[in-house]
């Protein structure tokens, strides 16, 4: 095996172009071998196996700096610098993450998850470079879908602009997660596709050669139009016109043709942009043809490529949920609109496009946009829904603000992946929307014990004359039957679980409650019997039932799946202070303030501490506490 | 007057165009007069009387909608939709916003004040339109300078993929608030200037009409150059590549060529771009020649051009002292580095851009990537100063989490108009930085008590090895004397004012600092001393001294001019609650969970009570209430 030679970027570069080829088919196999078993990102690493062996052969890592934008792409890159033992423990608690991280390894140069930032971090360092007198290159590879996010369009206006040597590598694979949508979209595929642009270039330029000499004014016009035409013949005209120089495309599975063009690109004293066509899945036949399903695997067979049965309840998951109930609350009400920002099928959309396929808008990874154009909708009258995971909706934090709250717009943000998220680790925990979205006015914030409750929450939310924020986990729900009928819940009404006769409430938020359960089943043993309370809002809380418990001498315990600083307990703890109520002994347990890395999601609990077990411990604690005597 | 005639978009409709051109001249002079006096943006709506005009004369305002960006050149608008007897009250508390607002006139179809939303907005109320089956237009009018905001080319890409009956105006000054930069606006330069593209089309089409048959494969050739010459030689290429049919461009103080164009751009089914090109400032000589000066004013001399004396101190503004401080520390450390998203001089960067060019950077409009520009260039060793208003970080909110606070990568965010920012109003105040910044792992956030310790605080920000934000209000400083040396604040220590007799401190924030003294010099009468803490570390809290004031039964009052909801008050009560501190009496005062909207500082700060004599009130209030018997 070739691949058990390599050990890092250098040993590469000994080998013949044959030696690569084949060094590219065993990485296949070990991609496919080790992913079938710990799941992964499988469809985006497939496809650029050829290109990442093309990059750190004619590039110099970790001294040239190589960004992945997204970085769910570099398991490759992760397998030839070192790092291809750690693979059985990918994306596992303690195991190698599944994104760059600066902290794994000196060749990870920048990291990442969220898409369209690596062509502003590449330009940050090409001018750190510069102003220190340094040399070496910097490489941003990044995909055809997160080439329409805002931020990245921004970077190459200013990298236009400024003329630093940098080089983009355009990695298209003609979709994002889904397919991709939008005007750019179209025009790459124009570009790879309409081989008129190379051709006719050739030939106009041929022709006006031709041409006999005319004179006067239009042979001078003739003049003009052959500079004018060398000009405006380039295909990329619109990387071009942003100040790039644009080669390509070029096809992304030729180690040839790629190592000749990174090697031509490196020569370039000013900005340029490689645009390479690389096919998603490539390699793997089944995910050749349906790659928007394997981006992301769970483990499978690897014969089959069928998905390993797992052991999981039967409960469909909060997102399918969710899904379903848009479907049906849109069959009643011709306002409601649907928006996602490229994740169509990860916020569980797709029978929403395909029922109402004029009333469904996925803007490209957009999010930005995605929620302006909900208030414009908002505006009309309309219903909007942008549904989009926690982790993504800060890239429209400041929409949310100034385009939709402000103007108190009735938009409904379906917040998918509140709380952890396991596997992708740091860059998608859903943390901090709570925080973040509690400190805004006129915004109401709900979130879910189970998967009943999450439908009537999306009809409560579209009854609401304001912005509403649902927000529910990642993974299965509860199981639980559904209501037949729709009901609305009463604004800012926390609901009693389990009624308890020692005076000691716990408020629980969302999958949480669950746990309090659990914990007071555990507390029964020891004879302390505390109240669970569902606070299925965040904001507005609610204050009459807080004003009681209060009043009767209760001691609180909080338990949320979000970042303890801003969060339920803190609101809790806010109300109490504004209404004069000190000596309410509260323990508030949470997400600590630090960055949850990746890992199951049972383990980065117990890592974190909300257990039953410490729910327990939190009850006893603060019942113990008491009042304070002055 | 013709203008006294005009109460109302209809009323431009009978007017010839040389009334037209009369009522131009009169708001031009209106403006000049009322803008002496109350101050406001002076120079954008100089430079679009002519264009609104025009807008309100071929459509039909409110049945179409037109959607203002940014905002502040909507005064002429404002002064022909009903409004212009309440232009004496501009910007004032109670009076007419220097914003569009929904709720001020149906004529403002979408409110606005923060850049690059328009098109996104736009594109929600065509998409409802056509839902609806109603068939008025959408009108997005935007600057060159909003252009190059992400979120506008998020819109541009996606309104060109769905082909929506849209018109964007270009209104292309060729500036921002400061002069342009970036690859979009040299494109811009280039159609506005170089006549060729234009000529050269007519003429290159012509040419290939009067070249005879040639027959065979030439002349197929030619036939298909012929089609295609006629696309690539279409000026706007940019815009037509991503799905837009360009217009222009027009002269943008000419009424007929503007009515005829908007006439034209009317009748297009699909989206169009009609490129405008104006004057900042135009009809007052002073402010064409120097628009960024006259962007927005104080009230000033209509003859000189020069501001009115004002009464206020000889303090320099915190914006000043930072500005003069980067500079200093620069010229010692040539690893820091300056970052505005298109202000310059709002964020006092100016003199540092004059002493540093290369260490200077204007991204233009583009929060998200100047954020992940900071973090290339941290990551790479520099020690970059990103200098925004809070209510811009919010737009770069998921760059902070992602970009720079997962990887700990040391950026310095100076933070300006933290607090009130008077009136500019409800988009523009600094409100939120504390709730969310505070929720993210790795920041650190100060914010000083005066222009002395800000100074300190941006040197010992730049020694930390991690992000920190330093945020500080809009306006005048403090007037007190500067240290001669630079020295570091220990991370997380408050500083004691005032010592105090009473149980019960005062813990403040920034320009709060003042506001307790005078609090507590009201309570002197009264025989009640508080101690005074200045709580300059918002994150970390001094952990230390509130558990030694926790421990003595001190009494606690906070006072910040932020959110309530997740600001310093919160934190503190987190920290009290997470030490099993309950019992401590604390009284929170801050913002209060509504949007604040324009008016003078002192009159917003009495509006929501933050005033001496209601700290004083708390003070008395916690004392009374001490600590709560079990
Ligand atoms: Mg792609
Ligand atoms: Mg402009």
């Amino acid at each position: 095996m070739l691949l058990d030679r390599v050990n890092g970027p250098a040993d590469l570069k000994a080998m013949s172009l044959a030696e690569l080829r084949q060094l590219a088919a065993e990485i296949r196999r070990f991609l496919i071998e080790q992913l079938s078993v710990t799941g992964g990102h499988f469809g985006p690493n497939l496809g650029v196996v050829e290109l990442t062996l093309a990059l750190h052969r004619v590039f110099d890592s970790p001294r040239d700096k190589i960004i992945w934008d997204v970085g769910h792409q570099a398991y490759v890159h992760k397998i030839i610098t070192g790092r291809k033992e750690r693979f059985p423990t990918l994306r596992q608690f303690g195991g190698l993450a599944g994104f760059p991280k600066r902290s794994e390894s000196p060749h990870d140069a920048f990291g990442t998850g969220h898409a369209s930032t690596s062509i502003s971090a590449a330009l940050g360092m090409a001018v750190a470079r510069d102003l220190k007198g340094e040399s070496h290159h910097v490489v941003a590879v990044i995909g055809d879908g997160a080439m329409t996010g805002g931020m990245a369009l921004e970077a190459l206006n200013h990298a236009g602009h400024l003329r630093k040597r940098l080089i983009v590598v355009l990695n298209d694979n003609e979709m994002s997660i889904a397919e991709n949508v939008g005007a750019m979209a179209n025009y790459l595929a124009k570009l790879r596709t309409d081989r008129t642009y190379a051709k006719m270039k050739n030939e106009v330029e041929h022709l006006l050669k031709r041409i006999p000499s005319i004179g006067g004014k239009v042979a001078r016009t003739l003049e003009r139009a052959k500079d004018s035409v060398k000009y405006f013949w380039v295909p990329g005209m619109l990387f071009e016109e942003l100040g790039f120089t644009y080669f390509g495309p070029v096809d992304g599975h030729d180690l040839a043709a790629l190592t000749t063009m990174l090697d031509r690109v490196k020569e370039c004293p000013d900005p340029v942009l490689l645009h390479v066509v690389t096919q998603k899945g490539k390699g793997y036949g089944r995910a050749e043809r349906a790659p928007d399903k394997l981006h992301s695997v769970t483990p499978f067979n690897p014969e089959t490529g069928k998905a390993e049965k797992s052991s999981s309840s039967l409960a469909p998951s909060y997102t399918d949920v969710f899904g379903n109930a848009i479907v049906e609350l849109a069959e009643q009400d011709p306002r409601i609109v649907a928006i996602t920002a490229a994740m169509p099928g990860g916020t569980g959309l797709t029978k929403f496009a395909q029922r109402f396929p004029d009333r469904f808008f996925d803007v490209g990874i957009a999010e930005q946009h995605a929620a302006t154009l909900s208030a414009g909708l908002a505006a009309s009258g309309m219903r909007p829904v942008f549904a989009v995971y926690s982790t993504f909706l800060q890239r429209a934090y400041d929409q949310v603000i100034h385009d939709i709250c402000i103007q108190n717009l009735p938009v409904v943000f379906a917040v998918d992946r509140a709380g952890l998220v396991g596997a992708d680790g740091e860059t998608h925990q859903g943390a901090f929307d709570v925080a973040y979205l509690r400190t805004v006015p006129n915004m109401t914030i709900m979130m879910p014990k189970d998967e009943n409750e999450l439908r009537q929450m999306l009809y409560t939310a579209l009854q609401l004359p304001g912005p509403v924020a649902v927000r529910y986990p990642r993974g299965a729900a509860r199981g639980v039957p559904l209501d037949k009928e729709w009901h609305t819940i009463p604004i800012g009404s926390w609901e009693v679980i389990r009624q308890g006769l020692s005076p000691v409430a716990v408020v629980a938020m969302g999958p949480m409650v669950a746990l309090a359960e659990e914990a007071a089943d555990r507390l029964a043993e020891e004879g302390v019997d505390p109240m669970i309370i569902n606070a299925r809002f965040v904001k507005p809380l609610d204050g009459d039932f807080l004003l009681r418990l209060a009043g009767e001498g209760w001691a609180l315990v909080t338990v949320e799946e979000t970042a303890l600083a801003g969060g339920l307990g803190s609101a809790v703890l806010e109300w109490l202070a504004g209404h004069g109520l000190h000596g309410v002994p509260v323990r508030c347990l949470g997400l600590p303030d630090q960055f949850i890395p990746h890992g199951g999601r049972g383990e980065l609990l117990r890592a974190v501490g909300l257990t039953a077990e410490r729910v327990a411990d939190a009850v006893k604690d603060v019942l113990r506490a008491g009042r304070v005597p002055r």
